[in-house]
């Protein structure tokens, strides 16, 4: 099947991503180069734009063991070239006006329009259970659009939860107002062999048309 | 920039997917095309491969009409080719067993490792609080995916969370254990006039290289 989508295409790299266990540790990953993969990620969609998303990028090789003591020592963080925590901003909605000021300055939406957007989104977001789970979910919409875009770029990821989220807000001064929704490696994957794909679920049983079927 | 990128490449298809307002309401969408994108997204990554992800997939007219009224009446619902209640498992753990079947089946894990595996899934998904975020995170990865191979296939989506979860439970019949995570339309869509992007942040406000700096 690979073989006859086109090469980079999203379904190419959609099939060929794969989570990486093992890299390959003498790879070096250019700020300029994450950079430029983030000037295509902030594209993603998020929640009344309010763009949730924030990223701690550990490329510094002792900094990065002590990521990897946070997150019980996981061979992949320290031999990945990078690892990035992902976090979700509970107060992504007191950036409202200033997400929405260049909209209304430029005339694409008027006074009361403005204020009626921003009492809308502080109204929503204040049940702090609601801006916790808005949190994760649109920091995850641009977590996977970055990992998609890292392997268009060669680059393999590896999206993880497997560590003390305290010991890392220690560690690298992350303040309370984000929720650590997860840690990518980033880096070039090291196989010796190669590894079958996990079992999928046949789309039977996981897509339901009409109404939840079981 | 975009003319410089690769026909249907992530890159381009990042940067041309838009949230879609309103949507070509004579255009239909198969469940057969419907089908194939879900038979490239469930590749997504998932925490132990446990695939959270379900998604309710409302095609006819009837019922979708019957989901706009739960979006508080909202045109896109109404005017998209589908509504796409994206859902996470809050027991997914409970498939351990079955999807590491076929590794232990295989040889490719012992009967202990296989026992372990299961023994660590069941422990880490004993908090309830944990089931839900896991759900949203996994959900939303699988969701995003799924909006860019849409996108890559010609159609428009638009994530959204402005619906009353406990009205589409009711009607699509979503059995208590999935937390309704999102909902998707998707179709063709209609504008008159191009639409400027919404304001999007600088990297250097998001991205942190090091530790955290505000």
């Amino acid at each position: 099947m690979i073989n006859q989508v086109m090469k980079n295409s999203v379904e190419e790299i959609v099939r060929t991503r794969r989570s990486a266990n093992n890299f390959n540790s003498e790879v070096k990953i250019s700020k300029k180069e994450i950079g430029e993969m983030f000037e295509i990620a902030k594209f993603a969609p998020s929640a009344y734009n309010l763009q949730h998303a924030n990223y701690v990028v550990v490329d510094e090789l002792e900094l990065k063991l002590q990521v990897k003591e946070a997150a019980y020592r996981q061979h992949k963080v320290g031999t990945a070239s990078a690892a990035i925590l992902v976090l979700g901003d509970m107060e992504a909605y007191t950036d409202a006006e200033r997400i929405y000021d260049g909209m209304y300055r430029l005339g694409m939406m008027d006074e009361l329009q403005f204020r009626q957007t921003i009492d809308f989104i502080y109204a929503a977001y204040q049940n702090p259970e609601f801006c916790k789970e808005e949190a994760i979910r649109n920091a995850s919409l641009s977590a996977m659009q970055f990992m998609l875009i890292a392997k268009s770029k060669g680059w393999d990821t590896c999206p993880m939860i497997g560590f003390d989220p305290q010991q890392l807000r220690t560690l690298l001064n992350i303040p309370d107002r984000y929720h650590i929704v997860m840690m990518m490696t980033i880096g070039k994957e090291k196989t010796n062999h190669p590894r079958p794909r996990g079992y999928r679920k046949p789309i039977g049983e996981f897509v339901h048309f009409g109404a939840f079927s079981s």
